[in-house]
């Protein structure tokens, strides 16, 4: 490919908004960089609005140029990465809150909008958007879209489809600004292009614009931690959760490797030999929250080796930094990790636990897992020594027999992460020759050039 | 077309199970029938398995003959109304609750489950299914994916969609039984092709099974009904609710007409000169449910003219079959009745509802409106004598001034009912060109000789 007359697409966004060389390096990778993924493009292009963002994918699909359209770049599967060449779309310059209605729980942002700003946004205007997928200070509304982020609160609140009312879209042949739905709040006039854009991680349309709904303010949340010395305690205790007419507003796992290597950093002392934590959460108004504490406590406790339930906000709030990060400590002890995110369901919780070790083992590496226990989704890791050669290269061996496990118990290769680039070619497993190809047939209708985000989610 | 083969057909799914002539003549409308909507199809054919559905797509298909699904044909769009020909796919016989796991939530039912049966079924193991279209007892399943039914609790709850973790569904261009998603609750690995599904009438895949998700049974439900002598007051009411920090499982709204119309049906006597009557409900335990109605009490009855707030379950009970009952009352009042299901932005509702008597005035029709106040769902309807010609027409034409004023505010032509066939050609004033682009191609896609549903949902 000739050099790209970067000229041209200054005259379109500024020349301050295109970077190259030096400059695009941070662009290149993602929270995989630690995996060793980064990318090459031969610029980085910051629309500092949405038409000028059109008009960078207008020029780009005419010439037959890649576009990767890039948040926060905090994803886990080199979504944002770009393979070779092309231009990276980053939507950090489209940053307005464009419209909000508290009285009705709503509003519109543009794509660039941290997480963590949307959640405070609600908090300030007594709302609540519940989509917490972690590394929000980072992490772009228009990234969680593309896709479709989770996290601990998915489990009681949905995943952030579920808060989408409507998207702004560049579809790419055209290059046109596109609105699908808007602030109303049921639309079932045309197929759900919406839910098709979302999860579909920058291969079908740029996402530069979000009209998201919130619900009222959640007045209270008292999490109930507690420890289990064999997984079938700890399982157990979980159903028994899952039976007590509570609806926990998250239901969390730490097995027993990912517990000790996050013992260090917990806020209290922990028992000896723990095979199993739950973190389970009760939220709602001061009396609801007390109650369903209450019957967490309840259920959690019998089988238990100890337990921990802060009701003191500050301590609520370390705790949840710890969940969040289990990540960094698990980076920590040993300096390698390649961490997946199957899902399976849930009366396979247990089997999916217990074979991540055995994969592991079969494998000669450290495993563990953790996650988002009432989804059925685990993060299970392999952790090396990332000067271990041998250690590095069975690890992406084992994780191709994870992919294998969630697929034979009914699950899903993807929970949280996507496929990004690193899971390519695995869906065709999971799914049917005919949904595969329909897979295949939406990409070439939506990009008849294959020009948006090449080389990922490829079935 | 050369008379149908009926005997093939009967070779695929019992003898019993092809029905034609006066045995089809209930399957070729739908709620629509009161309207003069009715079809004609070439044979009726009721596959006991999915299998045999699978069968009987693909011999449809090969032939180039029309395949009509049908659920409980209780849609008020036309959606199941065969046009002309070909076999209507009844899915009635698909009956069988295929699994049921109570302490994880969740379970798969046959597409021929009624809707009561399948929140009786969660009622029973101690959980809650809150997707209640109405029509309760007829209506089915996979009709509730198929329309992405909506209804009163979907205001708290969501629609159907929110409920739907996986779905089996026959693709026609093979005639296979394809699986899309299970139990589990999470899944990014390909494109949402559930949610491409929900919602799409029966266009592009016949469902024949589908996997839901529940939650833990609501312990009490406590509704608030308030009357208001003006507009201003019941819309300014509403939004004190909404701010008032609950989250109503439900907020719907009857305008004067309608509450007229539906007045002597009452559990109570009413106060006169009612131009909005609204009804939240809070929900949850017997502590926050309470906790809730004081709060809507409190919300609602200052401005009001009068609050009916029963606590008795048997109360309770017929306040809400009054409110199901609504249609029926106001087809009663005058005989007939155009009734449309536009969605607007919830700034956008008060504007709505008088411009909904606006446009009837100027057709010299009787209008009306009641529905989903807090999702902006408006069943707006013409009402008349069936016998008045003049009438029958101008309500059509009053109809269209409907759906241009529902985009004019940023809303939809359809918030529950969809397109059926009764909208056709309206979604292109709605969406911009490329959406409908796309919308088409992902018909072709799906159905290359457009068998599926042939002059639905058309754009």
């Amino acid at each position: 490919m000739p050099a790209l007359p970067v000229r041209d697409l200054a005259a379109l966004v500024g020349e301050t908004n295109v970077l190259v060389g030096e400059a695009s390096r941070p662009y290149l990778t993602d929270a995989t960089e630690a995996e060793g993924v980064s990318g090459l493009a031969d610029a980085i292009v910051r629309p500092p609005t949405a038409e000028s963002a059109a008009a960078v994918v207008e020029w780009c699909y005419t010439r037959g140029i890649p576009i990767v359209p890039r948040g926060g770049g905090t994803g886990y599967a080199g979504g944002c990465v770009p393979q070779g060449g092309g231009v990276v779309l980053s939507t950090e310059l489209l940053t307005r809150t464009r419209s909000l209605d508290p009285i009705h729980w709503c509003a519109q942002v543009e794509a660039g909008v941290t997480t963590r700003r949307l959640q405070t946004l609600a908090r300030e205007n007594g709302l609540y958007f519940p989509v917490d997928p972690g590394a929000a200070e980072q992490s772009h509304v228009g990234g969680n879209v593309a896709t479709n982020a989770g996290g601990p609160h998915a489990f009681k609140y949905g995943v952030m489809r579920a808060w989408v009312t409507g998207l702004e879209v560049i579809f790419a042949p055209g290059g046109q600004v596109t609105k699908l739905g808007s602030s109303v709040r049921k639309d079932v006039a045309g197929y759900d292009l919406v839910s098709l854009l979302a999860g579909s991680e920058g291969t079908l349309g740029v996402i530069t614009a979000v009209d998201v709904r919130m619900i009222p303010a959640v007045a209270a949340r008292y999490p109930v931690v507690a420890f289990f010395s064999s997984l079938e305690a700890g399982v157990e205790a979980m159903d028994t959760t899952l039976a007590s007419g509570t609806a926990p507003s998250a239901l969390e796992y730490l097995d027993g490797p990912t517990t000790e290597m996050a013992r260090r950093s917990f806020p209290k002392a922990l028992p000896e030999g723990v095979v199993l934590t739950l973190i389970a959460e009760a939220d709602g108004s001061p009396g609801e929250a007390t109650a369903g504490r209450t019957a967490l406590l309840e259920a959690l406790s019998p089988e238990s080796t100890g337990v921990y339930a802060p009701t003191a906000p500050g301590e609520i709030e370390a705790l949840w930094r710890w969940r969040e990060g289990i990540g960094i400590a698990v980076d920590a002890a040993y300096g390698g990790k390649v961490s997946e995110d199957i899902a399976v369901p849930l009366q396979a919780l247990a089997a999916a636990i217990e074979a991540t070790l055995c994969i592991g083992e079969s494998h000669g590496l450290t495993a563990c897992s953790w996650g988002h226990a009432g989804d059925g989704n685990l993060h299970s890791t392999f952790v090396f020594d990332r000067t271990d050669a041998r250690a590095v290269k069975e690890a992406k061996i084992a994780a191709g027999d994870l992919f294998e496990l969630a697929i034979e118990l009914g699950g899903t290769i993807s929970g949280e992460h996507g496929l990004g680039m690193l899971k390519n070619g695995w869906l065709r497993n999971q799914w049917s020759q005919e949904a595969v190809a329909l897979q295949e047939g939406i990409k070439s209708l939506f990009d008849p050039k294959c020009l948006l985000n090449p080389g990922k989610k490829e079935s």
